[in-house]
């Protein structure tokens, strides 16, 4: 399991999260998708996924609901 | 026809504003919902309904996507 934390930014509230959220565990192989808002500035996107995920998937996902992929960070694995 | 204002705090977003328009639509009467997005302060939503409505059902509506009703102003009447 590996668990790999995105930054977006643009959201600013539970709705955002939520459809953020939603197209993330569309994706195939994730887990869990785990948000720390940060409302107005960048946010924290934690992705757990079974194996470690194309970049271009999620960026795309989290453009599809409506927010920027602004960079990533690889996470420990399980 | 008459259209109101009511000041709601809260919303930050689109789907804020959708959520609360979603759920004044519901109220018997309402014709159009029309929202003054004001990030992070008070925005203006614009309730065109049939006859005058009973602020309760607006706020309990308000409160129910999420939000709080601040204030309302009645509007013209057409």
């Amino acid at each position: 399991m590996t668990t790999t934390t995105y930054a977006v930014s643009g959201m600013t509230c539970g709705h955002c999260t939520s459809a953020v959220t939603e197209e993330l565990t569309k994706l195939p192989g994730v887990q869990q998708v785990r948000i720390d808002l940060n409302a107005g500035g960048t946010s924290a996107v934690h992705v757990t996924s079974e194996t470690g995920l194309d970049e271009a998937a999620v960026r795309e996902a989290v453009d599809e609901a409506g927010y920027e992929l602004a960079a990533s960070s690889p996470g420990a694995t399980a």
